[in-house]
């Protein structure tokens, strides 16, 4: 019976028509072209790796992409038992008519000519979206980013200020910023109208949030402006101490979240990425995470700015239950999703299950993708899907006494309706999935 | 069959008479008055609030009780889903005939007036212990409450201890302390006397612990009388740094234990909440905690006093199984309930099973109430009682092929016999539930 | 029909013979010879000294064994629920035909008897790893253990460093080593030459693993050769700081990662042991842990040895989503079993399930006993592959739609296959548990 209900239920969930409201896709080439494109996806390379695939598979300029794969496969069977495994196996299934339950030597020619001819169809990108029902993806983009070129309804622009964070230490980002903003930067005053001009541009261009990854490490303290011009001198001398990097990150923190209370724009914090820990890691595959943080080091962020909305997500699943308490009493606080590391299955119905019982079912965005190629959404949002269901059946439904329908109806709030108030994206981008053309790609 | 098993093993332990071992209880007003009385309980103001209600209407001190009702019922709907929301449909439903599976502004006018009428009754309290099974209901009372006017084998006086330990650098609090023990605090020898007068007052009214609750960094150290001394001089003369009263909670807590070691007094530590994190929360609704603490920092404590028994709760459930493994090896350590944030079911069912499996069955105490009106017992007992049966009909019953009888004797050591005997409550308190009488409100 | 499911994959399990790659079993005296080698095992007497048992019942060594017996027995009441007596009644009714569920005043020395007499048989230790399924059992064996007198392909010498990481500071440890190498220790270089020599005897015993178990605080880091030569001379001075014996501590982790690189040989870490927490406590029962440690701790060293494979075990439960990802990316790090506090049903199940997710299955090793009598090894394992089976028939058959055989396989891989390939074990070694003769004890 259970399993009857959570079929029904996932299909119910499944049908519902969604905003992906984090992802990395490029929009001029959204989906993959090739089965190395999705092969190619980090999840992959660095579990092969992790088996014993030298870099140079991935790292090597010279080598076809079909050697890639080829050379990949030899480790796909230590990794079959993987969530990441049946990701691939389901969109292979779903978008290239893929039979087998497992990719070999023998079956990989084949599929990879289906990926080559299905994906060379000009309208390859709408029908995936169309066929994971996605309305819009939200795209992650740098202060730069020209954001031309594309449909800015269907590639939501989001601003990702990591740069801005982290790296204006470095003369060329400082550059790019002083080039496509026409601002100098001589004084913080100068940089903050600097930021601004980058703001409005994206705002012009649809963007629907602000974004950054912070490091364990991180606290989000309040910076006194002498001491920020201090250390911006500093910098701009290129005399600056690591002290004066941590004083211009958290300066720059509280700015952007100045910035975001004044565009009323959603300041997306991801919590937890430990940099380039794994230093001969495959590239995205170097990184991990410290579970030692806690969202105290945020506390004085969320009181500072009462009418920003801050979707938080956590790379460790240990988190989860801070995550859930400040959601549950800062007004401004919003679960977003299960990050990365955190996004399997059991993880996924551990966090859920405790997000469900005790935080305003308005104040959760379920799950985003966090996808580099379109054909991505669908086996992750499934996957995703699936937990939700199983959460809803056995803990509303059969613990509760929970109707159907409303266990249903619980779940939409969080799947389909939370993205679309938090984002302020037109419900209308869900309702009509269908007619999208004249995607790039 | 699980579910039928679940059900029958709920009903069992459901029939259990309890003690309540921990609640905020006012015994003069032990249960509610009014519909605001129960739905100004902080899990709903505070819950609300997140969802945009103003904090006006809790703290504007001219709104009338209706209209904060009023007020608060817009944002229920957002709140559905959690498991508070359940506690006050459980609770309307069974003390005041409500029939509906969600409160809206079109039944709440008449729910108000059941409530107000039912609880007018002379013997409502009496009712409502005798319906939720409870025998007695431990309090929190501060030093120098009188502890007069009511049935203290009923109303069970608690010592709290917050005050001596976190704001005697306070003239008022050491004011107090001097009014209701007469003695002079001018050196710690004359304080520690008061302290002791204290406790042989809440020991002729039948007090059966003594708590107190400390934050996540606080790290349980044994201080040096001569460092004591100076500090507490500091204090005295109002030139105390943070350093002397970091030195005088540190000695406060080891001062408790010795006069709980002496009165043969549990001494009850609730480990974990961050005070005043959100300052522009409602109150009861600013505290949060930091999963970053360790039993490690009370390790001393533990080893000085091997004759006070410690019934320990921790905020953060990321400690729990550190908890577990404390009680499992420490003979003073014993697990207790499952406090705020933890008590959700999920939390619940993960902290419940690895204390069943690895902490001896003599050394937990299940579960208590936390409430302020004692219409809360009950769906909060029912809640961990459905956690309590699904875990020994999974992990017992099913898992390990137990007899039901075998599972529900386990269930009901830890649920009933164990707070009687670490409290040394007379067990005939929970054999005779029914003539409570002549109870104040 | 998940019950079903998870029976017939827990027969299909426990029909596979296996290595044991942790143990600290004593080969010359392998199994038991009484009761009391059994329920003196730290399990019972820590728990039941928690309950009240006093030490002296271990610690007396004036006691009789039956007196311990009838002693202990009297607290195990309280700890029936746990798991541990759990494993206890399963190798009672196994291996002793215990009938009752159990023990008690009055059927402990019938029990007592049997064990007496069936553990007398020459044969009984081959009759209890038959009976198991055991092909060898890895021991944990000091620096100057002879490694003689036993079948080595059997019991398996695995070098345990540490005294070299931690005790080095004694004199008489120092001593040891001199004595059993013939080197003197004069600089690190002659020290390093000593290292190399127990290393070379260990080898041709067919050692199959180094391994250190380290405290919560500790961090892996690279050492410079001048500052350790320094601390080194403190040392044999015996005027070293606790910053020296913390430098040696880190250089000799190091070292010992090289001698492992040129060896070829796993280097088992076994983090978190907080080591005589409870200082009246049973020996062996004083030790606890810290939650807040991670493998970012450790990070330099995968880093630096990239040859070197690194089993490692957590004892915090909370640390397992950091050991999945690092086993995740990095090539060098496997999962180690489910060590100690972390080692009951519940935790288990979390754990694995997270595993069996996201790291691929050739980089898991599942279970190890940690046993200090081979009887133990039996109730062990089962529980370790009821929760197994578990996990297979729920994540995998149920939720994923995997074939029975399929998650039959994933079984294997880690419980069998992985502890053979990582260790370099013989796959005969498994094959042919049948005629194990000769051993002593």
């Amino acid at each position: 019976m259970s399993t009857q209900l959570q079929h029904r239920l996932y299909q119910a969930l499944d049908a519902l028509p969604l905003v992906d409201s984090h992802s990395h896709i490029q929009p001029l080439q959204a989906s993959a072209r090739s089965l190395w494109d999705i092969l190619g996806y980090h999840y992959y390379t660095e579990l092969a790796h992790a088996c014993g695939m030298p870099s140079s598979v991935v790292l090597n300029p010279n080598m076809a992409e079909n050697d890639r794969v080829r050379a990949l496969i030899q480790y796909l069977p230590a990794l079959e038992n993987t969530t990441q495994y049946q990701w691939f196996i389901e969109l292979a299934q779903t978008f290239f008519g893929f039979e087998d339950e497992r990719l070999s030597t023998n079956n990989w020619e084949a599929l990879a000519e289906t990926v080559a001819q299905r994906t060379a169809q000009p309208d390859w990108s709408s029908k995936v979206l169309q066929t994971t029902g996605l309305g819009s993806v939200f795209l992650t983009n740098d202060f730069d980013d020209p954001l031309e070129g594309f449909d800015t309804s269907v590639f939501v622009p989001c601003l990702r200020c990591d740069e801005w964070v982290f790296k204006l230490n470095e003369t060329h980002v400082r550059q790019r910023l002083v080039e496509c903003t026409q601002n100098s930067l001589g004084n913080l005053y100068q940089l903050n109208l600097a930021l601004g001009t980058v703001f409005e541009h994206f705002l012009r261009k649809g963007a629907r949030a602000c974004a950054v990854s912070l490091p364990p490490g991180f606290v989000a303290l309040h910076i006194d402006d002498a001491q920020a011009e201090r250390a911006w001198a500093h910098m701009l001398a290129n005399t600056d101490t690591s002290d004066d990097r941590a004083t211009l990150a958290c300066w720059m923190v509280w700015t952007l979240a100045q910035h975001c209370a004044a565009h009323h724009l959603p300041f997306c914090l991801m919590i937890g990425a430990q940099r380039g820990v794994y230093r001969a890691g495959i590239p995205l595959g170097q990184d991990l995470f410290d579970s030692r943080v806690s969202l105290m080091q945020y506390a004085e962020l969320f009181n500072a700015f009462p009418d920003v909305r801050f979707p938080v997500s956590l790379l460790a699943s240990a988190g989860n239950q801070e995550l859930a308490a400040c959601a549950w009493i800062f007004p401004n606080v919003i679960t977003n999703g299960h990050w990365w590391y955190s996004g399997i299955p059991t993880l996924i119905e551990r966090d859920l299950a405790v997000r469900l019982e005790c935080v305003p079912q308005t104040k959760q965005i379920a799950y985003y993708s966090d996808m580099f190629k379109l054909e991505f959404g669908l086996p992750k949002f499934r996957m995703y899907k699936r937990s939700l269901a199983k959460v809803l059946a056995e803990r509303f439904v059969q613990d509760q006494g929970w109707s159907e329908r409303r266990a249903f109806e619980l779940g939409q709030t969080v799947l389909q309706n939370n993205a679309l108030s938090v984002y302020g994206v037109d419900s209308n981008t869900v309702q009509h999935t269908h007619p999208l053309q004249a995607l790039a790609g």
